[in-house]
């Protein structure tokens, strides 16, 4: 007998037509004999809706104060809603199930209302009632701070509740059924060829989610990673088939035949920012960073240049498209203290990232893609590294065909 | 510094402009100086949203199991956002608030999920933190089980909420917000000459509220009567006015000009049945209401009356219109067994009850009344009588003019 963690997102449980489906995937693992636990989002559109009323009523100010911890009353109570539905859906068909909300397990945050951080959770109760037999159904993305009151974890939060929950669980999988079967080897709507991946590292997930890839929150990659709790993907639109195995996020060791490259990610929220003729001297790249942290802003690819003009430098950095008007704001802010000429800004950029763990022990992958990118005409604007995933900036309009190129040079729609 | 409690009803917490009306109300208490407690119910339709979304996923059985306790986690989300809400208004408003839901106050309950009775309230840290200056914004409707689960206390619940607040913090008031400005001699919608009454006791308020009148759940009026917590009812639909005094409810003693009738009240959801030529033998009456009470239908004003044929007797009795077709199918269940002949049903009937302590010392009252609808040619089916509240059964197609007749006959637009 396993311990099974799962977890459906928003559109997983969207109407009782989903929840039913949900129970469906459910009941195959207690069927097989497992302890379960399913954590659930809210319904898909429940959280905006609340939002939405928190803000008419007067949205919390960025700097956390009394006000979050309203909102997280009020927020939490879409995934409340969600675990006793799916409670009850079990019982009804015979099973016997309870939902559990945050401050129930508990789930022991800190005081960051809207953004907290999980410190511990109480896993006793719940892991005996789970082998007793009792489907526990876990309200995701709350918990309740040393105040006593609810605390949540921020957006996407269920999916870091599934696998926080998962390891102190001591769970076999935490499995996140959501509306796509597994993590891809790039977009499928960009590239038929698009093939998904059996198996991918937690380093390489945590790469792809952080250049833009939708599918896992990083956060809970992180998680994962650190208590080595095995994540996989599955599609809850599916029927339920006991050969589906989605995709499995692991240790790096469990993956026998490690691919050089694993997926091309493409992240179209982008946008450059080039501060043009910064005067050279200590300090100014400083003052312009630290001016955009204090704004919250987060940015990307930095690259420094020299100007035309002797003792002037250009500073070129990326953030969210999302973020850029903030960003000029931050920046006309600083104008007279820093002394720079001019900002350009552009919209029309995509950052495209090479990601694989087998270029830790492999060359050419880099000279493989600027070689690509050169011979189909495609500019690079800016470049940036890590020890597993290369960067680059290009026009968006060129990014579509360079996501294809780019898997057709590493051979992704053939090898696994 | 008094302490005060106040409740909101839905349609006074129905949108954000409304809980804005509301944390008006709140502040004029605040900036009198007093210690404020306010108890919300959930917007108006929310509740029904969600136990609507309860029925999709599968009804809770009559019989308490375990749905009711998911139930119970659905429906008690509502009242969780309204009190977070209108905390967050408030607190936008430059006043110091928080929410408590049920369980962090807490007020506990015993398990009869989905109708739960208070057995306690731990209201030490609540009164601390309001006679602190914060105002508590309690969601109500909810409390804590002895599982640790969520509990509700039952349709209107939040009433009885707010009075069970009020007595534990010895408050020395509870002002019920409502779409009416308090309570009347009649419902206006029957006569214009109907007024609002000043003062009323519990007494007639419970006989006003058994009978129909919905102003308050007959609940909330015996504890606040079993308590001597001193209830105001007020319109949250009115500008806040510190003349606005509403209906008090309160103790006998208290009301020095006490009229012998206070109000008429009609019933329109009243249904007759009679059980004809039941065989006039020991126990077949017992059978009858017996058969009823095991199907949980109440029942009213029981006449016993000789049949034309000898050896056998008539037996009718009213219920809600709502219950009539399961009477007419439980009585059917036991024809054999009893061996009435037939049963005749009639949905075209009203109760119209004269309420009054007065009656206690004063006679003449039924008098008056029977006297009155015979010269309107309005003929009476059915008495039934309490110490203080004499009930007719009426054809309803007469009830409006038996309305105003009785509340001319009474007086009842002249006296206070």
């Amino acid at each position: 007998m396993a311990r099974i963690v799962m977890k459906f997102g928003g559109t997983s449980v969207a109407n009782l037509e989903r929840i039913r489906a949900a129970a469906a995937f459910v009941r195959r693992e207690v069927e097989a004999g497992h302890s379960v636990a399913v954590v659930v989002s809210a319904m898909a559109g429940e959280t905006n809706r609340l939002v939405a009323l928190t803000d008419e009523a007067g949205a919390p100010a960025p700097a956390l104060d009394a006000r979050f911890v309203e909102y997280d009353a009020i927020v939490s109570s879409g995934e409340q809603v969600t675990s006793a539905l799916l409670a009850l859906v079990m019982q009804n068909q015979g099973f016997r199930a309870r939902s559990w909300q945050g401050w129930q397990i508990a789930l022991r945050t800190d005081e960051a209302h809207g953004r907290a951080r999980i410190s511990a959770i109480d896993a006793e109760q719940i892991g005996d009632a789970m082998d007793n037999g009792e489907v526990a159904v876990v309200a995701g993305f709350q918990g309740i701070a040393p105040s006593g009151r609810i605390a949540t974890l921020g957006r996407g939060g269920s999916d870091t509740s599934a696998v926080a929950l998962a390891a102190v669980l001591g769970a076999d999988r935490c499995d996140i059924y959501t509306d796509v079967d597994g993590v891809y080897t790039t977009d499928p709507r960009l590239t038929k060829q698009a093939r998904r991946i059996g198996k991918i590292s937690y380093e390489e997930m945590l790469e792809m989610a952080s250049v833009g890839a939708k599918v896992l929150q990083t956060r809970s990659v992180e998680m994962a990673m650190a208590h080595k709790v095995r994540l996989r993907v599955l599609s809850s639109f599916d029927a339920p088939d006991a050969n589906a195995i989605g995709t499995l996020i692991c240790d790096e060791d469990e993956i026998v035949e490690q691919n050089i490259v694993t997926a091309i990610t493409p992240d179209f929220n982008e946008a450059a920012v080039t501060v043009l003729a910064v005067p050279d001297e200590p300090g100014n790249a400083a003052a312009i960073f630290t001016k955009l942290a204090e704004m919250n802003i987060n940015i990307d690819m930095i690259v420094q240049s020299a100007s035309r003009e002797a003792g002037f430098a250009n500073i070129s950095f990326t953030t969210k498209e999302d973020d850029l008007d903030r960003a000029i704001e931050a920046l006309a802010d600083v104008q007279t203290a820093i002394g720079y000429k001019s900002l350009q800004a552009d919209r029309h950029v995509a950052k495209i990232s090479v990601v694989g763990v087998g270029m830790k022990s492999h060359a050419g992958v880099a000279s493989t893609m600027f070689r690509t990118l050169a011979e189909k005409g495609i500019n690079i604007h800016n470049i940036s590294t890590s020890e597993i995933k290369i960067s680059v900036l290009i026009d968006s309009d060129a990014a579509e065909y360079a996501v294809r190129s780019l898997h057709d040079a590493y051979g992704l729609d053939k090898v696994n």
